[in-house]
């Protein structure tokens, strides 16, 4: 390890220059082994966010956060391991029928993911509105279920990338969150540290994703793939359109019973087509297809012969959860409270406001305001149209669930909706769902 | 108070905008109070050193940092209180010049002065070579000292302007220190704390000064006479040439010796000239004098008649100094070691490394590497050349003073001072030592 000075390097970086990867590798660890303090690095992502990191900059980041921790092998397991990650939609809950897919084809899934913050959801508290499912496995387990079914879906631990951890929370509280290279490395930081050959990226823009522009999550997908493919991992990325929500449900449980929707050949287009995008791209990937578009017709058939459904069932129950419900999901419990939002006009749903719709989810009981808080599995929202979709003064825009006991605050909540569907008298072109694809080879419209 | 979230005003200097005089003062009093923690103030400082304050916000900035701490109110004691700063510069013996010629005019000088660190000298330890004199007067002390000779020369204390203390600590450490509304603030907090009513500045650019190029030692004059004028003080600061060492003698006692040279009606040219300029410029607007230039009449006046030099006499032995060496300064102790640096060839002299010079003296004993070295006072540099003296090889460039005991040590130093005189075969062009003044009315070529 060579020895440097924290003032030096940050300097550096305020001055415009690029640090070597050396530079950025001994920074990291020593913030990490509490040598350098808060305060240097907060200097340091300030002067980072305003100037700048280069490709090898980033990559070096991420390969010093990754490095902090463990990252598991699992070169043991036969087969291309591979996991998808998207940086967060409304309605978001692709990862919870690609994934059995992509296994149901002979493709190992390792999946760790993340909960919910803000107004997106996370994929862990879905799978925990399934009575039973465990999240927490250990490593042992962990192998143990993805050697038997090639898929395993849990939480991260505190073992995976703890660098990436602290630094976040200093972003946080020091407005250094919303810059790319950080992003990108504190993403990749933790996918590459499971053991994984080959990741899928779905990288969402417009109101109700984390990047508001497609310029952006261009940019954020660019660089996410030069960090994978820098670390020798075949990564793919789609831009896709956030512009209304995924599906119809959202919520936690309503989200694991639209998937098993489209698991058994069932629910929206748009869900539907996105999942067979990304899960054709992993199976591509995993070498069992010998392009996207077989991997897409290998997906399909896998959803026609009932085999992606089992092996999520079968999956849900090696991890603890009582799969009746996923069985016949209409004895799930419901809500206390559910109420239909009315369109006060006739129009065309001409735009949506998914991050008001997602907030007010939220809000329902479906995520988290503060870390602390609990979740109701049966909160959320069904939405009765999506873009295009002609309507006339009394139809029901929107299905509200909750178990808030208040009627005002169900009421101010239910107040919003009409707000965030935006209702014009023209027709409205069909939105592009997946506009780019970025991989080594550079970006291609899609 | 208003409540602000120290997050959102990162977050505005970090977007380029501007900050309310109001939430520049929050921040700042919340970070002194310790409801700010280091890591979110190291987040701002970057912002702010990499998309800059506006003069409203340097002003601000100072007025929050000028009330952390007392304010001297010096109301009671007649007359137009005035104060000189320098940015520093090797050689720069000027203050305990200026100060006796002004107060000898019967303009109060109320004179806080700064230690020295890194190369440039600090009036503090200059004064301290005189034994006996004691920079720590309480306060009661310092205004019967001002009020009964018009002058007093003292050492900040522990209650003034302690938010600059810590911020200039912490961008000590964050690489935030060259920052022109920083700087600016950091020097009128602690020069407004004085009680003073008007402020000459002496800003010095070169290779031997603070601010390396003319343009932004411009820059920096020009915040502080607006934070100056902003805070209602009439202020006045001069660019000056630090091209080549000020005067002949570096060192504490040196510097003294040839103070008193000076103030006697000897000493170098450059010395003298810019001495009376400050004091010139110091009478006028302590009221004294209708111009700069009946300014610099009086104070060459005052030289002449001796009062000037009584009055540093009387002042001295008012902070309890022994003034036997001042009114004999022969009979001062001389350093165990003395060393003439010759000449290896003939030349012109067309340039110093004034930095490399002041470094080397620092090393013979006469400056502190770090805060806790102890200072020689005998220790120094006594130059024998200026810019355009005609050399011939075996001519003495330099004598070095120390009392260091390893004399490998004091050839090595001397080795550097003829690499830091730098001899040539052509006739240089006069150093023009002030280029600039500027006041209220804007910037004008002097």
């Amino acid at each position: 390890m060579i020895t440097n000075n924290p003032v030096s390097l940050i300097r550096k970086k305020r001055d415009g220059d690029a640090l070597s990867s050396d530079e950025i590798r001994w920074l990291i660890h020593e913030y990490t082994h509490d040598r350098i303090p808060d305060y240097q690095m907060a200097s340091f992502l300030m002067a980072g966010y305003l100037n700048g990191l280069n490709a090898e900059e980033a990559s070096a980041l991420c390969d010093a956060m990754l490095h902090s921790g463990i990252v598991l092998d699992l070169s043991d397991i036969p087969g291309i391991k591979v996991d998808k990650h998207s940086t967060g939609g409304v309605g978001d809950k692709l990862s919870l029928i690609l994934a059995p897919i992509v296994a149901a084809c002979g493709v190992p899934v390792p999946m760790i993911s993340g909960r919910g913050l803000g107004h997106s959801g996370g994929t862990l508290d879905k799978l925990e509105s399934i009575p039973g499912f465990n999240v927490n496995l250990d490593l042992d387990r962990y192998r143990e279920v993805l050697r038997a079914h090639n898929l395993v879906l849990i939480g991260q631990t505190e073992d995976i990338a703890p660098a990436d951890k602290r630094m976040y929370a200093l972003r946080d509280v020091t407005a250094t969150v919303e810059c790319i290279p950080f992003i990108a490395a504190s993403i990749m930081s933790k996918k590459l540290a499971e053991g994984i050959d080959a990741l899928v990226l779905d990288v969402k823009f417009g109101s109700g994703a984390f990047m508001k522009t497609e310029e952006r999550a261009l940019d954020l997908a660019r660089t996410l793939v030069s960090i994978g493919e820098a670390a020798g991992k075949r990564t793919v990325a789609y831009l896709t359109n956030m512009d209304q929500p995924l599906g119809r449900a959202i919520g936690n449980w309503n989200e694991v019973r639209e998937s098993i929707e489209v698991l058994q050949g069932g629910g929206p287009h748009d869900v539907r087509d996105l999942s067979l995008l990304l899960a054709g791209t992993m199976i591509h990937l995993g070498g069992k297809a010998s392009s996207v578009e077989a991997g897409i017709a290998m997906g399909k058939a896998r959803i026609a012969d009932g085999s992606a459904f089992r092996c999520f069932v079968d999956v849900a129950r090696a991890q603890d959860a009582d799969v009746a419900t996923l069985l016949a999901p209409d004895t799930y419990p419901t809500a206390d409270v559910s109420m239909d939002v009315l369109a006060a006009q006739d129009g065309i749903v001409v735009g949506f406001d998914s991050y008001e719709i997602g907030m007010a989810g939220v809000e329902l009981g479906a995520g988290r305001l503060k870390k602390e808080d609990s979740i109701d599995p049966t909160a959320g929202i069904e939405l009765h149209v999506k873009l295009g979709s002609h309507v006339v003064a009394g139809d029901r825009l929107a299905t509200l669930f909750t178990s808030l006991s208040k009627s005002a605050s169900v009421r101010r909540i239910s107040e919003r909706i009409p707000r965030a569907i935006h209702l014009g008298n023209t027709a409205v072109k069909p939105v592009k769902q997946v506009t780019h694809v970025v991989n080594r080879d550079g970006v291609s419209l899609y």
